[in-house]
């Protein structure tokens, strides 16, 4: 099956949870910040036990566009930070030297990550001839638990639909796209997005998070204050040791590269107000960008409000990737559950 | 007064924290890494209206010993992060690019960093005669707020003094040393510490944080799963914009630099934790050591119970900063109020 | 045609130069580091107008194999260094992070550099069954100005064939492998290899380097203290804003993955020497790693010697990735000439 | 003695050297960008057998003002860049944070940095009342070889006097301010000075270079092309694991700090080309600024220019650090030999 759609579970705004200070943007997602499309190619097919290269298959792409009006003649300023480098992300370093991203933004399964890349130089050479070089950037979280990853299952087609089918508004979240096979604090869990609003002296902007989930000790789940994994852990302990998270950061904001490398810097640190500690084996990676149309033109010092921002949203796309993913059966009968929305629900009733 | 001692304020432990999932070090210190000492002078004099140079003083200088066996000649195992470097930390340079720390660790109020260096080089040079490069190590946070900053009244001695009545264990916590003029999430803060035991397949380490804490906003408190800020808030809000935390990591691991790199960068998820979000005016920095005598042999895949004890001792160090202090009225009659443990104890307990 | 040999065009020894203070290594080529191997696929197809993903042909891919018994399972220490970010180099992000290097590291043309990675992959999850997360390394430089570099001519099975027909010894350079389409000042350039032998107290080590040339201004080129471009330029000017140099470095000595960080950093030095200036489009990449069996026991007071090495390395493998390659003509005619070594010869003279 | 001034030895324009492709401004000099002023303070004083605190001095300290009307107010562009981290310099990592400077930049002896940044803070807060944080930029070298480092002779008057004599043009070279006791490549160096013009399409920039030299193997050194350690060594071979440089850069051009940071990792290829291999003590450090009134808009694919810029008034300004540095006989009788300037004339002619 191909292009699933995202289930009926939940949002945090729905289980009535406040995540933060700051106000949410309109839909709450990456698609607040004005011009970003978001698009996924979901890929679940197969069941039962693996056979390399056939599935089952629970793997995907999903891809950011900061506006849709062709990103390589016109770039978008960007950054990225490492919290924990165990990861393939590629295009990171040419980002780091230059302060902008010259392609959409894809995520994917980790061993897909270099055909994914590869898929969107197609891309890009077709619509910019004569053109012999482009900075493809990709992040990437192990799906291997679910899906048949040395099958790289994910084609340039379905690259190119993720980038083609790409919306705005979109907030589809939880088994989407890159998120189909992942997992979160043991549970199964995805994409997430959220957004906050930051009202400045003389402008408003809007921060938005995309996360691709799939770290986390169940131990350490804390939603809204609850330290749920102290209270509800999924059937069979899952192994801290792998994991990953994707934070992707869009800001309509007219800051600097250098601005946005602190502002991305903030995001692990929404990773850690859900229980996140960056374990060994989870590459945790952040990509922000601004699409802002006018020069930079804002002060360090007022740029607490947006780091404010970087962290709550970043909170809350985890907390909707988790929330809104639904248990999935993959290869070998590899089963990653949905955290129980009622059982969670009673938490967070008792804590008001 | 010099040398006040630190008040009967409770600790996390006292109030039945469990802040993650590792059990506590004997005293719940950095002193719990064998050979580790600490040491205070505390500087508090005179009260009213500022007059540069004469004071009020509420200032001090706090030494972390990875151990007192002569750090020139048996240098330790070092790394530092950056979390946010709005900061005068001194001697972070050549630790990144050397791995090692060969001087005290000192922590004092910003304008006295480098007097605080300067003395450190005293310190060095008398007991290692012959040799004309020393690299002393200075964090800071700023009291300015309470103390008459531009005083600078930490002179050599307060610093040789700090060494040389350092002790272990030590538990001395808030108001003491560096920690005399320190807000914390708008409260009064200062000193805190707190230890971790890692259980490994072959060996038992510890990790053990201190922290200067003089960062957050008041609002994002947060205290073992509460929100505190939601409920309790300081009288007169605190200015957003300041403030810095240093945190110091030290274990017995057998670890190499680019592991205590790894295990350095964990410190922030333990201030996330706490609700801080490195605001841009929060010079938030950490060092970390190792004081092994052994060779580094552990397996970059054996890290994450030093990661998740590094997260958690930074918490727990900042909770007990924040805990342990007390009302503090400084210059120009500047207050900043403890937290009241009644009412944060019944927010805990509603809680449980 | 494939598996082209290189020319008898002569090596910087040939000529008499003498570049630095260190002896060579027996065939002065960095397999002279006990244990590497090099292996080359050079493919050149086709002449005339270019025909996207037809030809004209001039690229290729050359893999660096520091030891041959399965890299995933005996994985070398390693460090990698960016000197200008302006490149595509896959799997740096994970060695910062962990300090090793599990798979070949391979270079290539830059819009092959993901084919070639994913090719790492069907190498890799070959060999090691029930292994789901590989880190393949890939550095590359930009050959479009003679090839037909959005066709993308590298296959899967040449990086096979460069992996199973590395050798060693291995002095092969000029247009082979990735070398086939690049320039190097101005002049036809592509692989060079060097070595340097260092002598300790206790032992003596290897350091050697292999470098992929495709930078620098014709104006700038020195060799061996001749500054060439100020007496022989290439027929019609290069652009100066292309570009890229991978510099590879491996040694025996048994030194940490700092330490090697700190060797890499050096590697921009020799680039220097041969009057590199890291343009903006040069994207200049470091990749050093250790095959030593020992453990790390290297005082950093002892790394001078290894430093030296990396930049007389470094600057002799470009300096003879340039004297041995041979005038080509590719794509749409498109030209680079090989360095006329008579005059070349002529100016070294006088200068003795 | 105080206020010493440089000698009448050449300077490489003098001996008719020809370094790099880029003309010189009119000066020559770290002042031929508009609105930079440098002062320096030189301490020579006592011969004989070394008393601590008392002598033989040879140091002093050198400011750089990217400009005069008061930098804390008017803050500039600034990045900084770390070649070689064995050295104590205070402040970078908030300029990397930030991407500002907001004090003078003043060099000295190592074991005075910290004197030398408090006095900063007395010359800042006294302009600034109201301000209690500051962020003093100190750089150094080590001059224990020739002065009584311990003794720390800098006092605070030396630094105001550095400042307020500050002037513009200044081509004070060699043994002046903290150049007064420092050795390059085995000889007497100090203070050089140099600067170059670039041409761009719709503005031209001046970027210039004042360097603090105490690095280098006599061996590896090289100027204009002729390999001088080959032919001419100073009496008493020079200890190669000491050293330090301290490369300040200037410019006018409306760059971001970013920008900024690319053009200060180049400074490094100008030490390279004069020989330097950054040995494991030899701190290399760069600061960089722009004092443009203007908001940066220049595209990095402009910048190259600015990069040979760097490189080019780097490598003559060491090389004039050399060339205009004479004899000094420091504490105990150690001596440091000016290069001879005859026999290096020699040299330069048969080249020609």
């Amino acid at each position: 099956m191909i292009g699933r759609k995202s289930s009926a579970r939940p949002r945090a705004t729905e289980l009535g949870l406040q995540l933060g200070l700051l106000p949410r943007g309109e839909h709450n997602s990456i698609t607040d910040v004005e011009g970003v499309a978001v698009g996924h190619t979901t890929l679940i097919e197969g069941d039962g036990p693996m056979r390399i290269g056939s599935g089952p298959v629970r793997t995907g792409v999903t891809v950011i566009m900061p506006h849709q009006r062709g990103l390589f003649r016109h770039k978008v300023t960007a950054a990225v930070h490492v919290l924990n480098g165990f990861g393939k992300a590629v295009g990171f370093l040419q980002v780091q030297e230059l302060g902008v991203i010259e392609t959409p933004i894809a995520l994917t399964g980790t061993l897909s990550t270099w055909r994914v890349a590869d898929a969107l130089i197609d891309f890009l050479a077709g619509s910019n001839p004569g053109v012999y070089s482009f900075n493809p950037i990709v992040g990437e979280c192990n799906d291997g638990f679910l899906n048949d990853i040395i099958g790289r299952h994910v084609e340039a087609k379905h690259v190119f639909d993720a980038i083609n089918g790409a919306t705005t508004p979109n907030v589809e979240e939880g088994n989407v796209g890159a998120g189909a096979g992942m997992t979160g604090f043991g549970w199964k869990a995805g994409i997430g997005t959220a957004s906050r609003i930051c009202h400045g002296v003389d402008a408003t902007y809007t921060v938005g998070a995309l996360t691709l989930t799939n770290t986390g000790d169940p131990r350490e789940l804390r939603i809204g204050g609850v330290e749920v994994g102290r209270h509800i852990l999924p059937p069979g302990m899952s192994d801290e040791s792998g994991g990953s998270t994707m934070m992707v950061l869009g800001t309509d904001a007219p800051v600097t590269a250098r601005q946005l490398g602190r502002i991305a810097r903030r995001a692990g640190l929404g990773l850690a107000r859900v229980g996140g500690i960056a374990s060994h084996g989870s590459g945790d990676f952040v990509i922000a960008f601004s699409n802002s149309y006018e020069r930079p033109d804002i002060d360090d010092a007022a740029l607490t409000p947006l780091f404010r921002a970087a962290v709550e949203a970043t909170e809350e796309a985890i907390v909707n990737s988790i929330l809104r993913s639904e248990t999935t059966v993959g290869r070998d009968g590899n089963t990653r559950y949905e955290i129980p929305i009622d059982r969670l629900g009673e938490l967070l009733t008792v804590r008001c």
